[in-house]
């Protein structure tokens, strides 16, 4: 069926509070960008990227002027030719960065149609393994006081998640250690705990902090020095026995593929919406299950509840502090601990447009 | 100095005639994408990049809405200050693709500035090496049946130039062959001859093209396999002894560390418009003469010959089918086979605003 028109949208959605990490500074909006495609039978399939806050107008502005002119008029059933048309189209400035964002967004609406066209849950789509998977929080705190933090450690637990992460990168690693030690002891044995240091630190320091945290028993240790230095982390990885974690930066499937062979990750976090959508997502956990690494995620909750449910050797999802799921008519789901991927014909999110209206920017 | 103003421009400037390569299929235009500075003195500088015809809206979008409001008001004269801080700036959605075109463009503008109000030309601040390199004609030719590729590669010779690069990638890899005989025939054995096969072909394909290409004594073959396959370049060299050269499609300082250390190169060519711009390009230049390799250049001739003539361990500028310095009041100067650099302060470029402005698209 072919493709009739693209319309794609920019968000700037606040956040309830100014949130932190090490290396991105203060965050209060986050940017989501929605691509809807209608086929010529009247059929819509949404897609969408998020962002920090940056970078929204250019992804936006390649959907539009670069993806759109190409895609009109073509099939829509055929994904997977259209995911590597649409990166040999915009090669030369591409691979990674923005293309991958923009990318991402119209192949997560392809993905939207062919589930509605087939009739199938995304879950079921992604692999099928099963509908649910397990969850943990992850916040965006680096600047919340002690006190703050096992607030809100807390209240991933009441809220029915047996996982947690707080961001690491403190002025000390002292200041780190207490924070982990605070957490753990508020936790318990039973809940998984990780950190989070968003390439903060060099190897040197990471193998400083990662000794140090070894008795609060860190199920990982999210990047802790830059996403490009693959041999840093397997450094890193080998000095110290820590597990490592990485891939919301890695936009490629080839970055994931050095990722794989020299990093010496225990897992592997891929984020749909800047890794080339749900066909470079799949691409990524295919290479996971052949180096025998649980797949993961990071951010957009809603969407990759289904993705990492489906898989064999599926990890853990992020449940991000940038709430889109907040914005569908659908919020996750909890049940005993696991997340649970919708039921719906195609990826299963579906926007609250009247809620986004107000946060459309031009 | 403060800055007081960004404008950026995106033009669409049409090819006297369709041009074609192996990967990227028909060119009928090109894109620049301008960014001039002022500064509350009142002096300008500009900088640029461009594009094969995709991306530049995307571009414009970044410098306008990630890059502009986070200059304004700040320090221009340290450049490489604000250069590190652009790249932490749009990080995320960073690392490579566009943001790299958006931050060369800003990038050299500032080395402009930093020119004008030092009165240095770019070749002295670049190094200061010499003003003058080695400069070759390189032909988007593809699809240019024999005659009219000799005729091509003839004109290069009449206008002064000693080396000469053609496409490959024919259907055939004889047809490829009949192509480099004819084309040494014609230039004879004491002009530079390169082949570039725009990554068209596998790890055994472009074995079995060099060994099949030996004859025609190659100064170096040119993206033979995809430029993210590192390893595959080095088994290609360690296979045939054909010297390689990439370049064009490494945008970040580590992917530039990685097929330093692991692609086996000879020759290594930056583009300034899209790896960081003349601070981005200098890291890489840095680290070829730690590697022992001549540092060449892709496209933007006007701007690389400063940048190149710099250098103790210079290579050769491209001379590009995209025409950038005939929209400039200095289009590139050949004096006894060298390319010249301009000794104005500055980067010795300036546009031809009126010329540019009917291409001018919003
Ligand atoms: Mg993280
Ligand atoms: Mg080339």
């Amino acid at each position: 069926m072919r493709i009739q028109q693209i319309v794609t949208r920019r968000y700037n959605l606040p956040l309830a509070e100014v949130l932190t990490d090490a290396k991105h500074g203060n965050h209060t909006h986050f940017e989501l960008i929605t691509a809807t495609i209608t086929l010529e039978d009247g059929t819509t399939g949404t897609g969408y990227s998020y962002t920090g806050g940056r970078g929204g107008y250019a992804i936006k502005a390649m959907i539009e002027h670069d993806l759109t002119p190409f895609l009109m008029g073509k099939d829509a059933d055929d994904v997977e030719a259209l995911y590597e048309a649409m990166q040999w189209r915009i090669h030369y400035v591409g691979r990674g960065g923005i293309a991958s964002f923009a990318i991402s967004a119209v192949d997560i609406a392809l993905w939207d149609l062919r589930g509605k066209r087939q009739q199938q849950a995304l879950w079921q789509m992604a692999g099928g393994a099963s509908d649910r998977c397990k969850a943990y929080c992850g916040g965006i705190d680096l600047n919340f006081p002690l006190p703050k933090l096992l607030e809100s450690v807390q209240s991933y637990l009441d809220r029915g998640f047996n996982g947690v992460k707080i961001k690491v990168g403190q002025p000390s690693l002292q200041e780190d250690v207490q924070r982990l030690k605070a957490v753990r002891e508020l936790i318990g044995d039973n809940i998984a705990f990780m950190v989070d240091a968003n390439y903060s630190m060099s190897v040197a320091q990471a193998i400083e902090a990662a000794h140090a945290f070894k008795p609060y028993n860190l199920l990982w240790f999210e990047e802790p020095t830059l996403p490009d230095d693959y041999h840093g982390f397997k450094q890193i990885a080998d000095a110290t026995g820590m597990p490592l974690a990485m891939g919301e930066n890695l936009h490629t499937i080839h970055e994931f593929g050095y990722a794989f062979d020299d990093a010496g990750l225990s897992f592997i976090q891929p984020d749909a919406s800047n890794c080339g959508g749900i066909t470079g997502w799949l691409e990524v956990a295919k290479l996971s299950q052949q180096h025998n690494i649980p797949v993961c995620s990071h951010g957009m909750q809603e969407l990759h509840v289904s993705l990492v449910a489906g898989q064999e050797n599926a990890g853990w999802i992020e449940v991000h502090s940038f709430p889109i799921d907040e914005y569908t008519l659908r919020p996750l789901v909890v049940s005993d601990h696991l997340a649970v991927a919708p039921s719906t014909p195609g990826i299963g999110v579906s926007f609250d447009w009247n809620k986004l209206d107000s946060h459309h920017v031009v």
